[in-house]
């Protein structure tokens, strides 16, 4: 590719490495940044290098945070006797935004997925154990997504939360919100009909 | 969204500013960064910040190049009395990559826009005038876009280029290889019939 100047070349590959940005996209959004001015480049660029800056896991809940115990576990209004399960911190965000969970978190940076050699102990879920052997813990929800890595989790984690004498819940499955139960598929709508609760 | 450091918010913030990025598909391009060393975010970063440095119009053909004349222009095997008129560089790209045009191009940087507020005068239009009235040139070549806005900017182009005695052509529009003639626009339609050759 000669016709184009280098820099410009290696911004395009850098954003056709990311997921779901193909080579055109990745030309189209470079060309997009040409044209603002050099302050707004310099800022979006200086930005990302700086993302990973001060982050690391929340000695807690091991979600993201910049200092040694994240917002969420240092909130004195949230009910430290419950914990959400989430796979990683998009979920966790995604619940917050939802504005109707008041508990804790613990986030396991991933599922077990054999296939892509993630087992458990790549995951958070040893902490997980401890956090709730150490008492105080109610309600353990687990929130991970219905696929076959989630359910696998799940049952891991069950496994060794369930001696502990600890009530252990699931997010429901079902009709999303706005969905047509004419295009849910059957696993689905027998989750739903499994799932049924009284008016 | 005090859930998230501010970096990360940050991060997220400046990838929901791209076009066609919503901001579901930002944090999940944040959080596909987060996973990687913290040398290819720097990398990402860095190489971002710097896309605009050196980058300047080719003084010939108003390509981004990082010297006086773009290497297009530079080069002694293309054909100098063809310019081919594109609206930006990518297109200028697209062109490249099919491997199939010699001669050199003139890009205007946009299109008039009225709408927009883009008039002539945004566009190296004028330098494309005083190009060809130098002489020298034999064809010149239309490569714009078969919207409103190209159709007019190369009646606008066409105005000035006609009386300087120089062949005046546009690429051709028709069914796209690999196209359906089914799903075709009648517009496109009756490009394509007008435009008919001879086998």
């Amino acid at each position: 590719m000669s016709y184009i100047p280098k820099n410009i070349e290696k911004v395009i590959e850098e954003f056709s490495k990311l997921p779901g940005i193909g080579p055109k996209s990745a030309e189209r959004l470079t060309f997009y940044l040409l044209r603002k001015p050099d302050e707004s480049i310099k800022n979006f660029g200086e930005t990302v290098a700086k993302l990973k800056e001060g982050i690391r896991y929340c000695e807690i809940c091991k979600n993201l945070t910049t200092e040694d115990i994240c917002l969420i576990c240092q909130n004195n209004n949230r009910d430290k006797t419950t914990i959400c399960i989430v796979e990683d911190p998009l979920d966790l965000i995604a619940l917050e935004k939802a504005n109707e969970y008041k508990g804790v978190y613990h986030v396991l940076h991933g599922i077990i997925a054999p296939v892509e050699g993630v087992g458990p102990d790549e995951l958070t879920i040893a902490e997980l154990i401890e956090r709730v052997k150490k008492g105080g813990i109610k309600e353990v929800i687990i929130a991970l997504n219905p696929s076959m890595e989630g359910e696998a989790t799940a049952a891991y984690i069950m496994r060794y939360i369930k001696p502990l004498d600890v009530k252990i819940t699931r997010i429901a499955r079902g009709i999303p919100v706005g969905g047509d139960l004419e295009y849910a598929d059957s696993q689905t709508l027998k989750r739903a009909l499994e799932g049924r609760m009284e008016y």
